[in-house]
């Protein structure tokens, strides 16, 4: 049997770490050596999250209660709030330079620290770091994250988005200035917090928009999206909230670029991801429903004609918590140790 | 006391049928003469929605059993099946010329039988009756419904796209070419057949897309836009199912033309509905939540900027059964029959 | 047209307040004079509620700016947390004696000012107040309440729980001792407060138990049951979460005294509601269900006969805001101010 | 690497067959060489089931159209409907001998079958393998499981009854005749037709019971009771449902025998499961949810105190469609066949 390696969670006690924990447990080649909660320091995890009282683990510590040499791990999931993750990043490799590091937060996303200091509204706290992230998109950046040393997990919003987008965007197959994101997602993208626009009676029964606009993701989309096309792109896009738990559909708007169809784009699509493990390109004309992923790392995109000529309209849905957020960090985990890419995320979508 | 009319309701086993008699028990100047319900004949209307079990109502009929000169009803209302209704309108105006009609199916929407031929797979049943059918849509067509006979109340999806775009479109504020529909609509809209893929295990949990490319309610939209706009126009609308059980939301993208930003449009619509009772346009930049128009007649539209320049997107919500459905009719009655609009309509949203 | 009365409501940002609201804005007889709500003070309804934005309300006070004097007001509802009103009521009743006051809260439900101190830890803040409090079951206390200045409104689950069971036990039709209540309430019994144990996904697809063996809402049952029974009763109550917003069921076990069956049982729940308006029960072997009186001032009740000999299973339903809380208290107003009983609260529940 | 032993799964296109899929994919011992799905003959899993669209697997068959000699299979699940199975399972056995048989419905769990005809309203279609049918609540009847043919998989609420109950009942440790099972279930329970009552507008937003006083699985939990008490005994039990998808959640209320107390009750629960892996006792005074056993083969057992003097409150939770029914049967699966007893069941459950 191989040996196993000695993996830290901060931020246990959020949803995305509870995620983790889900993944890894099942995981053959990994030790869960390590965890934090600030709030929930020295309780159990069974205390935060009671799935986990069969299990043994560790007991939470608080961040500054860590002996990061002792620890002697190899790789942290930093699942910590945004902007929390900078200084916390740097410690580690000041006190631990070997250990690996995957950051679910949006801290490390964007290349450009002028623009996360515009969008953030203070200045990057590791600059330093920022120039050594690796954005890991892992279909898209996956040969440069086998050697990364801090990864910057992508936003389950972005995720959705851009796995159906950069390819088309690459080929030249649509117009970069007519592209129109109508994004849906689950509450458990709105984190744990406890607020009262997220309590069960103001979101059951009910849909709306929000952020319409102005929303933080535009950010990382516009980053990314303007270097699939080699110039800067600005697309429209809109946030929902729907009573569920899981999962972001994206319905996305597009015209093809020189007579390009649906067809086409389905085409290349299916092409660019034909031996991808956790992307799956539906039949011509099927589209996507959310809880067909839930609780798996797969991205399902489906391509279908628009009635307007010229038109195509793309759905992609993935389960926020695991492709979006902590199934993807385990997928770029797997990439950073050299496991084998799937190992630890093979588990079916549970529907119902 | 006023005196009170005398009401029909045919097919009151389904959604909008309960719908129109939670609505008519509290109005002041109707009494239920009458209640069919094929499958449902002979038993009581509590039987079929125990809501009603403290009210005294008639027992349910079949239509063929109905004694139309000696109902003596001022008002029929039709929420039959789609493609029913036809043969039923002109059975009923041939025994009791004089009786009103409030169509809820989409059977009189289309003006052009050809039209509704090519949509509907089948020969229109009753073409002598659609010459005369008014459109229902209140806020637009309130003189021509003041004195018609037969009023085909419009759909669920169109009422919640037409109240913002039209009166746009008439003002040539936007581009009739590019326009896109992105709506989602809780789950009463798709009636009460048991049919699997309505079970509560395949919808709760879970948020898709349906009918993409090619929806039903596409005649309808095209019809009263390319009326609005003076020449053809065809857009871009997509059907998205929400967990949820009342309540649709259309987020829709629009670009402004010979310059109108957001807040000229915003401008427009705010003037437009200054005096309308159930359309409610929200301050600039705020957008509605389908939970505050719950069981009310109430549409609220919000106008937002988009991010890209020329562009902004426009946000509508409304309760599916009540401004999309039933309560429309009984505001369509209340005009036919020369009540002030909002009697028996006042009734706030019930959040949460 | 008879004249209005001046209302006004304190904690109108609560779910109790805004069902308050939207009971009364249907209410013939009643002017919304007065709203406070403490950390939205100097706001509008509509910030908080967005579902009144069409209509013109007073602006939230806070409640050391309301001048008692000057509003004028004839009745007060207090729907403010528990303990926080004795003082208010005290310092309502100082400066305007005239003004009667339905208080939602627990603060003057125990007639004993001992009992309340145990199960609250503190002691009343206004014994002297409590001597004049009715307690307001109006099924049960109609008289008293008439005449009564103070009204303690009964709490969503014991009014669930007496309803059937008073009658049952002053007929001494059953056995004291051998009570259970199974109760499952909706969300919203739970109030607006932003807690991590009431967001969405700590709440949708699940189903728990909480305050198991010690619920403060025992106090409340102790002393109505002994009451009824005429001397000391303990009973088992467990409460359970339900993911929905509104409702309560409550699935009661109990054994006939002297032989008495289920029919028996269910003969004399028929008999004593007769003629109460808001009381409905079944037909004899059907149950109810929650959906089937949301948004309605209606409890239904249903008795069964149990399998094992000498018992029956008694299953009631409310919706938790109406006849749980805030239309309960509107039909306390309709007493104390001697507007016919279900002025204002007839509108059938809203399913689906 | 060990070899693999074929498996079939008749009744794949229901709820427990996705579901006996998603471990079996996850189960390093197992092949799926066989699916049947009569309604769906002919059709891939992935056209009723798009989850599985990403993984190769076996056409849906018609039973009739199976080749049980050919088909070379170790050991077939059923998962048809009640009443269906007795004869299949008589002809799979008449052909292949060898194979073992897991069926999930209710067909073999009753080993009177004059009891069963009594509850199903007709004759035992296959007594003689009546007589061989071992009862397969692994916990109670590992040993007999273990050289079982065909094992009668438990219904899902009389697991979640049993596995607390059936040790007490054994130690005489609580009074059998005052039982009261109070049983909460997710729809999932009910299955995937798409009757009128389980589509999604009736079921949310709403709470009821059903069957009250009169459910079949009664028959089940008086033989599996009678058996550990050691003589007959009758128990109340109401089942309601939640409008969630997973889940069922017993509230059991009990009396001490001869003065044992609820701490008692707990360590003697503690005692018997301590090295159980799939059942796990909370501390004393804590409660389950069923949220946190979601998708996973646990049972979780509470015990608290009532606040009447000698009795006592036990909740367990389970996920029905896992430990409920496909979890267990693959369980069953693992000691039938000699696998270690938690191979492929380690999921641990998803929350949120």
């Amino acid at each position: 049997m191989a040996s196993k390696v000695r993996i830290g969670v901060l931020g246990a006690s959020g949803y995305t770490g509870a995620e983790l924990l889900r993944l890894l447990l099942g995981h053959p080649r990994t030790e869960i050596a390590l965890l934090t909660a600030e709030r929930r320091a020295n309780h159990e995890m069974r205390d935060v999250f009671p799935q986990f009282s069969p299990y043994p683990l560790p007991k939470l510590l608080a961040i500054d209660d860590v002996d990061w040499v002792g620890a002697a791990l190899d790789l942290v999931f930093c699942a910590l709030p945004h902007a929390t993750t900078q200084k916390v990043v740097r410690a580690i490799f000041a006190q631990a330079p070997a250990v690996k590091v995957v950051d679910l937060s949006a801290d490390f996303r964007l290349s450009d620290v002028a623009v996360y200091a515009r969008w953030y509204g203070h200045e990057h706290h590791a600059p330093e770091l920022q120039s050594q992230a690796v954005y890991g998109l892992v279909e898209i950046y996956r040969r440069e994250i086998r050697h990364a040393h801090l990864v910057a997990n992508p936003g389950c919003y972005t995720t959705c988005a851009q796995l159906p987008l950069v390819p088309l965007l690459k080929a030249k197959a649509i117009e970069p200035d007519e592209i129109i994101i109508d994004a849906k997602s689950g509450m458990t993208g709105a984190g744990r917090a406890g607020k009262e626009e997220m309590i069960f009676a103001e979101v059951s029964e009910g849909f709306h928009a929000y952020g319409v606009g102005h929303h933080r993701h535009m950010a990382e989309l516009d980053q990314e999206f303007s270097r699939a096309a080699g110039r800067d792109i600005t697309v429209t896009f809109t946030p929902h909230l729907v009573p569920m738990n899981r999962g972001i559909l994206a319905t996305i708007y597009v015209r093809g670029r020189r007579g390009r169809n649906a067809s086409e784009l389905h085409a290349t699509l299916t092409k660019v991801y034909a031996k991808e493990p956790f992307v799956h390109v539906l039949p011509f004309g099927q589209t996507p429903q959310t809880r067909h992923v839930r609780g798996s790392n797969m991205i399902f995109i489906g391509v279908a004609n628009d009635r307007v000529a010229g038109r195509a309209i793309i759905i992609s849905a993935l389960d926020n918590l695991t492709k979006g957020a902590s199934g993807q960090a385990v997928q770029n985990m797997n990439v950073m140790l050299g496991f084998p890419e799937p190992t630890g995320l093979s588990q079916v979508a549970m529907f119902p």
